[in-house]
């Protein structure tokens, strides 16, 4: 039993995607997030200072006693993920990458996977080596990779729904499509939000939400350790989390409560650049 | 680490869409599947019967050495679980109703939680007992529910996708409308294959699954007991399944594939009731 909380990091607000998912299978958790919302979006920026602001928010969950750190974001986990593992020491690290790889070899049939994601997680190629790492090498499924920078954008707009995010969509997932991919990986936390769109495009896709295969990962290593919260708890308590954020962004509280299902209180402003 | 398989039974192919949610958390587990097909469906039947049929099932996967008992039927849940238990002594038993009940607490914010299934599960107010116990009585949530008896045999005919099943259905969830629900358990394992159809009656609405957080609980409670299996297998194997039914039905080799996304090979044709 080890009742200290969750640290979940990400560049701004799409890690409440992976934050949801979480409070949905370890609902007893208490959690930090940390959202660097004054250096968003992390997408198109270098690898370089993608790590050093990593490094920043690793070592700000190190200071808050987190049990396990949660990499929110797939930019951050395609290019970063080394760096955080080297400063956390034996608390350990959960990314986007591996557990949604991992359950795209378990979901695709005819082997052939697509992934959608930021220019810079599909320039790092970091699903397509995890793919071929997890599986035979004779018999690796064929990876399909598209990136979509639109999306992050229409999605913090609150224009999920929108018929130009339909348009655009369709036209981004065209290729894949013509792959004959019969599982897509969502490689960015701001795309759950986009499943009923996606679903229309493609209806009979399996569709990976890398938040959903993290958390079930995490759970699964804290029940390992013996590290899970004791649960004497009432079920009606709002979930438990500290919010931190680098800056205030218009929409905030719109956009946060669009991606946890559940309106926030106040957050605290930081610093991490200090 | 215990690699004796999981054993999951049904009154019939309905407990394939909770194998499809094991296979998709715990995919490197062996399992042993029954399906009682000679005698489905269970759902208008007695609770006396039930349990005798349940205490056959449960004896049947005993004697394959099983390390978990899943009753992947709600009916069964709501009637037999304690007979189940106490046939299984030290074996965990896993029930579709409380991980449910818990999912569908955690879900809902306007503390209204509706629930559809067969008539012998809506008789038997295990939902509503269930959410009771769970949460605060002070601060319970209202639970509705309503019986929906056609829609399995839609289901077996492989009709999910019909106008006829929108119309009924639509009609089945208005009384679940008029409630206000926000939440809504799909408290029977055919549902599952009709969520792009309550989707379409119900957008806004957090559907329960009641096989996925079954399978969850399962990985947590193995997972605790250090009872996972090796899992230095290849990731691109078929799911290891045996299957035991007690007929072969019509239809059986399509539903099986429409419930579990992948194709089965000969199922085991066995008697139970010896």
């Amino acid at each position: 039993m080890n009742n200290n909380p969750i640290g979940v990091f990400d560049s701004g607000i799409g890690g409440l995607s992976v934050l949801k998912q979480f409070v949905r299978f370890l609902p007893f958790e208490s959690y930090i997030y940390l959202g660097d919302t004054a250096r968003v979006p992390y997408g198109n920026r270098s690898p370089e200072i993608v790590k050093l602001y990593a490094r920043q928010s690793t070592e700000f969950l190190l200071e808050k006693n987190v049990k396990l750190i949660v990499i929110a974001c797939n930019t951050v986990s395609a290019v970063a993920l080394d760096e955080v593992r080297k400063i956390a020491g034996d608390i350990p690290v959960i990314d986007m990458i591996s557990p949604a790889a991992s359950a795209a070899l378990r979901a695709t049939v005819n082997k052939r996977i697509g992934v959608i994601g930021t220019r810079a997680t599909v320039a790092s190629r970091a699903y397509e080596k995890q793919i071929l790492e997890f599986s035979n090498v004779d018999n690796s499924p064929e990876v399909f990779t598209k990136a979509c920078p639109l999306l992050v954008p229409f999605v913090e707009e609150g224009m999920a729904q929108h018929p130009a995010v339909k348009l655009v969509t369709e036209e981004y997932l065209q290729e894949l499509i013509e792959k004959d991919i019969d599982t897509l990986v969502m490689g960015c936390t701001h795309y759950p939000l986009l499943v009923p769109m996606i679903r229309e495009i493609m209806p009979n896709i399996s569709l990976i939400d890398t938040g959903e295969h993290a958390s079930v990962t995490a759970l699964r290593l804290l029940a390992e350790r013996g590290d899970l919260v004791d649960e004497r708890n009432s079920f009606m308590e709002k979930p438990k989390v500290q919010f931190y954020i680098t800056d205030l962004p218009a929409l905030f509280y719109e956009n946060a409560a669009a991606f946890l299902g559940f309106e926030i209180d106040k957050p605290n402003i930081i610093q991490l650049d200090k």
